[in-house]
């Protein structure tokens, strides 16, 4: 048996993705057609009335008796009709002679979208029929029985038009999105690449799948926790952010490579690309250091990785975070393109122009630039007013557009002076060619690089909007960001200090004393637990989580995480589909010990 | 590389389970010394600073320099120390020379379940030295170097001692618990048996593994689903008591063969041997009948079954659900032995024995029997008076004792009767032998058989007790119990139907005529998005659940369903390590618009 198309190459070894297209759902079915000997393809006809997939039929099947079940994808003239399974599409003939009045009768009158089950023999297409398009192209099915297994309802759209809609409408009617090739291919792919990373932990590295609750206790500063009533009065469990206490429990437990394809819970509201659930593949060794963590971690990926992408080369390239910082002003960045911050604060620093004589005075004071490629050319003026409203808003911050090759400008006195004055260092500094715009700020550091990094991103978008070719979309560029503060000053607070978000939590081995000299002791009433394990002979650890959900939106380069989830939630946090979450009548409360608390504006919604 | 022990033999094919026992922890592992050469055994030192596990260390390894890692199991004269990790144990020998002083302070100094390093060369042990009982009792390490990598406080009790403690200590102290070495071998015998369910599912039969929501909606009739509050006043979540609705969405959606490990909930409050979340191998398919599904199953258990089991003899025997109740008295039942429900109506139509011919002359009257073997020699009196008792306690019923070939009797003068009136008929029926009992009832033939197939078991277990041998421990008589009834009279109140506990829900194709005739109508409010979705196009599907921590249960032979979960919850559905469920703070209740309905009672217990 060989499984050629898009499913074989997917259980192969996970085929690129195609992007989402407004083409009639199955028209981008793979063009090419595999032959496979491999020994491991699944069996997808087994313990069921099929013999075959749809899509799986190709010539050397020729003359075989098949029985097929599948949806009625479109009819033509009652002589075609063209079924469906998650596999493909293929023809199958509606008989014409009378003797099959029966055959024909449910064949034509069965409403699209219905589910049949049609028995018959493989034939060739006639001579000039073939469709080099569909994968099962070269053939037909001459069908001799069929039989209505379900008929569809009339559905509140034509399902072909279905994709053109809104995305509410798509999550609403789930069940019939889900039947697109896009959905298949993703969940698909999904299942195969955890399937893989299983395999690796497990069978190759003697690691350990090990459920952990759900129903936990709730953790210090645990504001985005869901909370679940129990029956005892007043007493709450809480969904937990992540396994992280369990896992190290189980370290201190002895059982010492832990993994889990873990669903974690953060109750966040509304934002957007957030999910309220979500997939974690979390890790823990014991007896491990961070290079330990990263090599087994770009294994695990290279293990992984689809096989018809390029290959994930290791080990990953690594980059301190400060160092992330100072050039792409961002803890995660994307290195496919230059466009880094440069320091060019040297430049001025006995300059006479007020404004950066004031920022350098100041501590941390610095004299920042990017580079944009081509920017005279492709930027218009009005990107630029907007570049500069949005640094005023948000960052408080003046950014002056320089041309320094050319003779351009945007009536801008400070940035003619600038350009004027230190043309030459300036433009060996910054690498900048004929066309290039840079972008110029004084200001603190840590402000400067994180506005500028974000400048970086959104010029990339704006000149890939104009047809600039700055990043491949199918180049996957890892990068390990280390040495992460174990603590940053809260946003809202800056004299309080909140955990920073990093994958090691270990303290640098330098810093260590400082958690004892400086402590901003969080409650740990509620660790005590935990506290106590570590005493009792804690082996050193240390592992990580990867967002399962990011990585497969990534790999398939799908627009949303919703795309690589069966049942994801709206923005905030409903199921569209069985309208979630929902009221609950008040005496279903009363074994929970719970009542509502109606907020004051909005009473008289309860009576409603 | 070898991996000898329990270890290699559980990742080889998972060893026969040793029983929990009261020798200290290590004792037990295996005696059997089996040198493999198996091409995947996983590399359980790959990515740590260790160079082997303690367990795995044997003549071969002579002269080799390896560096351990593990908790310090014991000491002796401060000259031998005995290092343990997940894998074993071994010797390590504490130099005594002055050079090497620090190590040696070390070593002695350290409390037991400390966690150190030591790298040394693997010596033989002198002769006469070996510990045969020991896997790696040929060997010892001649220590160089050695670290203390966690000094572990005194422990609140002996190590050793731990596992003759209460299950409550063990719970507390969970992480100390899971050193074990049963809990170790439960649950990576878990995470291997479920990877090959996996392989068998994912890689063979090409299932998708596909998660499911856990924050959902309410279910008519949901009462045991946990709430969870979302920040939208009086609106709530709910923790689904199975993925069955959404395995019927994908079937809709066109995946049609779905498999997860899903996490379900059930609030069942104080059950023993239950717990609040649970774990089941979930499956549907598409196009599948019942002999399908049957199949399936079969394969799975098959392909996943420990190896150094009985293997799983393919197909199972298969029984009506009338049979199973008839014969054995319930919907499980045990075919392990005999002793089963004989119906002795016949015998008694035209009796003159008063209480019989009034069961008889009721609807669904009977009288039924099982046969005790040897229950003359083995039951005492107090246990017959105890079955009598229990049976009019809990059944309402009448059991006589009947002695069909002695002469004894507990001075029943309608037992004896009985005896001599039917004695050639019964002895047939029943076929007993000397030293038999016969317990016989009269009565409604449901409740006839529920009693008995108690009684059944009861006296199983007594019988046992008592030294007779009816049940090999280690032999698994799988079974399918088919043609369930879809729905029983509710049990508070029989004019209501409630849906039975059965594997398929399909309604039989003879009885489907009744849901429309005879209705009993469920407020289907909840599920209109269910009902709308089996309209547009749902094919012909069907599935399965496996409970995952029962399964892993009678596989290992452990007493709880608790032994086989990481992290269980107490019979009371509470954690015992961490104290949860827990009081909230009134504020911390805002964003979720609920608080918390204080039991009158109680009033005072809001204060504490």
């Amino acid at each position: 048996m060989y499984l050629p198309s898009w499913l074989s190459q997917l259980y192969r070894g996970l085929s690129r993705p195609i992007r989402r297209t407004t083409q009639p759902i199955w028209g981008s079915l793979s063009r090419s057609l595999v032959l496979s000997s491999q020994r491991r393809n699944p069996e997808f006809s087994s313990f069921v009335v099929r013999t075959n997939t749809c899509g799986e039929l190709r010539s050397s099947h020729l003359g075989q008796e098949v029985t097929l079940c599948g949806w009625i994808q479109y009819r033509r003239q009652n002589t075609f009709l063209v079924l469906r399974d998650f596999h493909g599409l293929v023809q199958v003939i509606i008989p014409q002679d009378e003797s099959a009045a029966s055959v024909r009768k449910i064949l034509c009158e069965a409403p699209m979208e219905s589910v049949v089950q049609v028995s018959g023999t493989v034939i060739s297409r006639p001579a000039g029929q073939e469709n080099p398009k569909m994968p099962t192209g070269e053939i037909e099915i001459k069908v001799k029985t069929a039989e209505l297994l379900n008929a569809c309802k009339k559905l509140p759209f034509e399902i072909k038009d279905f994709m053109k809609k809104t995305e509410a409408l798509r999550l609403q009617y789930r069940y019939l999105d889900l039947r697109s090739f896009q959905m298949q291919y993703n969940l698909r792919l999904r299942s195969q690449m955890v399937m893989k990373m299983r395999d690796y932990l497990c069978n190759l590295h003697g690691f350990v799948d090990i459920e952990t609750p759900t129903l936990f206790k709730r953790t210090p500063g645990g504001a985005k926790e869901f909370l679940v009533p129990s029956r005892e009065p007043g007493k709450f469990y809480s969904l937990p952010q992540s396994p992280q206490q369990f896992k190290q429990l189980l370290m201190v437990g002895g059982l010492d490579r832990y993994f889990q394809v873990a669903r974690c819970y953060r109750d966040e509201g509304s934002r957007p690309d957030r999910q309220p659930e979500f997939t974690q593949i979390d890790i823990e060794m014991s007896f491990v250091d961070q290079t330990g963590i990263q090599s087994l971690i770009e294994g695990l990926l290279q293990y992984s990785w689809p096989n018809d992408k390029d290959p994930v080369v290791v080990p990953f390239p690594s980059m301190t975070f400060a160092e992330a910082l100072a050039t792409y002003g961002t803890d995660k960045p994307d290195t496919r393109f230059g466009m880094k911050i440069i320091d060019i604060s040297d430049v001025f620093r006995n300059t006479e122009i007020g404004f950066l004589q004031d920022a350098l005075s100041k501590p941390h004071g610095t004299v920042k630039a990017i580079c944009i490629p081509e920017g005279a050319k492709y930027l218009k003026r009005k990107d630029i007013e907007s570049i500069r409203k949005f640094s005023a808003d948000h960052f408080d911050q003046e950014i002056l557009p320089v041309f320094l090759n050319t003779n351009r400008n945007w009536n801008s006195p400070v940035a003619n002076f600038i350009r004027e004055s230190k043309r030459p260092e300036l433009i060996r500094l910054m690498e900048t060619q004929e066309e290039d715009v840079v972008l110029l700020m004084a200001g603190e550091h840590n402000k400067a690089c994180s506005l500028l990094g974000k400048l970086r991103l959104e010029c990339a978008d704006l000149l890939e909007t104009r047809g600039v070719v700055l990043r491949d979309p199918t180049l996957f560029s890892f990068l390990w960001v280390v040495d992460f503060p174990l603590f940053l000053p809260k946003e809202e607070n800056p004299r309080e200090l909140e955990s920073a978000h990093h994958p090691f939590t270990a303290p640098h081995p330098s810093d260590i004393h400082l958690l004892y000299t400086e402590p901003e002791k969080e409650d740990v009433k509620l660790l005590s637990h935990i506290l106590q394990a570590l005493d009792y002979g804690a082996p050193p650890h240390g592992g990580i989580a990867l967002g399962l959900d990011r990585l497969i939106c990534l790999v398939t380069g799908s627009p949303s995480i919703r795309d690589v989830i069966a049942f994801p939630k709206s923005f905030r946090g409903h199921d569209l589909m069985s309208n979630t979450p929902d009221s609950i009548p008040p005496e279903e409360l009363k074994p929970y010990h719970i009542q509502v608390s109606w907020p004051t504006d909005s009473k008289a919604a309860k009576a409603h």
